[in-house]
């Protein structure tokens, strides 16, 4: 029973509006802390900056465990992606940063800690939620676009490889180079460079250029048809309107009230 | 009763239409006398611009004047935000600009009278409320941007700053990078010097040009969304159109006189 | 009697579908003769452009005259754009290109008969017309991003012409150094060299990309909004369909009816 | 008889999900071996390149085989473009690449075997469809563009072609310089070069650029119009929802049955 108690206070704790605006708090801190590190700073300031750092961690540590010691069910808290991400994200950062290999992997996990905001925000969370929820739909187009690049990288590692091998080199680099193109990004100094050779290699930077805006700009219409289609759906959910089918039925009965009558 | 006879006279000339004209007429002058003044020219025609800008600054001076003594109440006159920037812009351009630490202000002060274009014309006013109105809805997808922004620029800062300080110094250069690396400005340049030291950080670069993409994509499709529902909705109040519900509810009441007659 | 007879058979020929696609095939034939002469050629070959060049004056010489004749009242002919721009391109072209002085008009006047295409294919016409028609309305968003870009480039005449006077010497010069900043064309170039003078100018840089951004986006969802409302009220009057204002008024009527036989 | 069942056989192995996967698992195999051979590799995996290469072609000219087989009516195979595709495609990588002019040729075949992705999975051959169908409707917007590129390319070709023979030396160059200048890539260095010897020549290109973004953004809202009505048609199929004409017609009956009565 003294358990439950503690859960309670620490679930009150947990869903309390200041304890969660500290918490963005502290984690706008370290952000703020992660990019004063990247400056030149004297000694002391290096220095402070480490005890901060161990602070912030530690203040994580606690946070996860009143998170974790708030809810009552012990399981359904490892069932969200984000807490499992606020978890690894805090533990890992409790491994020290001196020894030389993993200070790398250190470093990047307090880096990550920015993205908490994400996992703390809920206005961020849907955001982010609804944003994953229309990769989905662009699947197949990006497959295709996928194939396009694949064929015209398979072209340009075949026969430009000897003109230039640090654009055209392999398939991987020559899927760089046309990510590049496409970009729009110095294709005329590409295009150029292999026209020496084989002078109608224009068609190849022209055709390439066209069928991969023709499928971005398809991507970008089905996404805008998708949201208008959706939020359309949504609208008429949330009004409540009666559709036309409902009025067509409402006539229907009229007409058969006027037959019984006859 | 004298000042209320001098006030509506002052209300009469402020929404008179060719005062109106005469003043923006005044400020295409006036602005074209600041384009004039960054061409070399020769001393006497200087010394026009200074007396004409010294004209001009006069009849702004004379024209807030009236305004002011036009308005009813002088308190609402500076409860409108574009009456206080019109009055701010005028009265610091009193400021003479021959004093070197000042004349910088004054300068652009002068080219800020441009400005008052929009506080003028209503449509560029109403167009400008309207821009500044859709701001907000913004605010999360912005924030979210700024979010993989800082985190990038972090990473960025503490892996390539030893590469080439000019780009990744610090975290302040590592933004200015990143956002040119959005713009697709040479960002292969930048790619190309940190690849030679870490061969996989295309990776870095590719993943960051999708998920600002992708972020940016969503931001415009939301505006899209937005003003197209916002049209929808203004249209439907000024046809007075009656919804659906309106002849579900006259549907309705036919039936009820069907059964009452019965 | 005859003119009126000359004038029927003129008007017959001129909506003949034969002679329209034989004008058609002549624009395009004196299209391809302005690009071949474009390369090196052979005397022999020049001889022979100039001799196609004067039969294909000739042709649309006669054609403009028909067209003219076939016309019933001959005012009418001059009040549409297309025929005066027709007429005006084609008598141009009699002038002589031997003359230095003319021989400038005289070639722009030949390429300008391309555009014949547009006044002579019908759905060409209407797709102009429409574009123009959709100008005027982004008129006022024109307007306040012509103001952005006085304002920027008069700061930026002011500021920045003492250290790169070929990019920043007078106000012109800074309008399309700033329209080149907007297209993103080494626009880094342009900010790390005043950067060296002014470290906070890349502020400036990147709230004029942000203005101009946000400007240009606005101009081009009110154009979709445009469109997909007129192409809306277009398709409405198309399918005759009812509005529910007419569904409305029936059912007024019904309950009249109901109210009556009581 | 005995060819009929065969033919059974063979049509139901066709329509086998597995047998589909197994394709798709090859192709994607293909596709990987093609890649693979763009590397630099020792002598013995390219000979298991080369032994691979073959037992794909042969894979291919069963799958074929056994399509055709399947087929009940042997016309309607090739009166489908994917088979013949199909067929041309596995056929022409028969012939054996070790001839120096055919070995370009049998490169390119086996890359575009790639391709049979498209025809093997349905949803990516109706993605292809969709996107070819879009195509007619852009039809006139593209040639009022190119109209607009080529005269720009006349005047670039009459006017510059001695300031920079490689970039405006014939019609055909400056299309491509046109193009170049059209995605912004150093458009400024091409600008410049032109306005040391016409100093007005920067209108030439900012009306260009201002002519091809306004076409350009045509043909994109025209897109997204027609892909929306579109949509917009299909769903009300789907939904088998009334008209308001049909709810009109029912009110029609109403009145009538009420006039009955009376």
């Amino acid at each position: 029973m003294n358990s439950e108690k503690f859960q309670a206070r620490f679930e009150q704790l947990r869903s309390n509006k200041v304890f969660e605006l500290f918490v963005v708090g502290v984690i706008i801190f370290s952000a703020l802390v992660i990019g004063v590190k990247t400056y030149d700073l004297p000694e002391s300031v290096i220095t402070a900056m480490i005890i901060l750092d161990w602070m912030i961690t530690l203040f994580f540590v606690v946070e996860i465990t009143i998170r974790f010691l708030g809810e009552k069910n012990k399981r359904t808290f490892f069932k969200s992606g984000w807490n499992i991400f606020d978890t690894l994200i805090v533990f890992v950062s409790l491994v020290p940063i001196d020894d030389t290999d993993m200070a790398l992997v250190g470093r990047l996990v307090r880096i990550f800690r920015v993205l908490r905001m994400v996992s703390i925000i809920p206005e961020l969370r849907m955001l982010l939620n609804s944003l994953l929820k229309a990769l989905p739909r662009l699947g197949y187009v990006a497959l295709l676009m996928f194939i396009i690049f694949y064929i015209y990288a398979a072209i340009g590692a075949t026969f430009f490889s000897e003109i230039n091998p640090v654009l055209w080199g392999d398939i991987a680099l020559s899927l760089l180079t046309l990510f590049r193109v496409m970009t729009f990004e110095d294709w005329t100094d590409v295009m150029y460079e292999t026209m020496t050779v084989y002078p109608l290699s224009w068609a190849y930077y022209i055709t390439f250029i066209f069928f991969t805006a023709f499928a971005f700009l398809n991507m970008i219409i089905g996404i805008v048809v998708n949201v208008l289609e959706e939020e359309h759906r949504e609208q008429e959910r949330l009004d409540g309107e009666p559709t036309l089918a409902d009025i067509q039925a409402q006539l229907r009965e009229l007409k058969q009230l006027l037959h019984e009558k006859t």
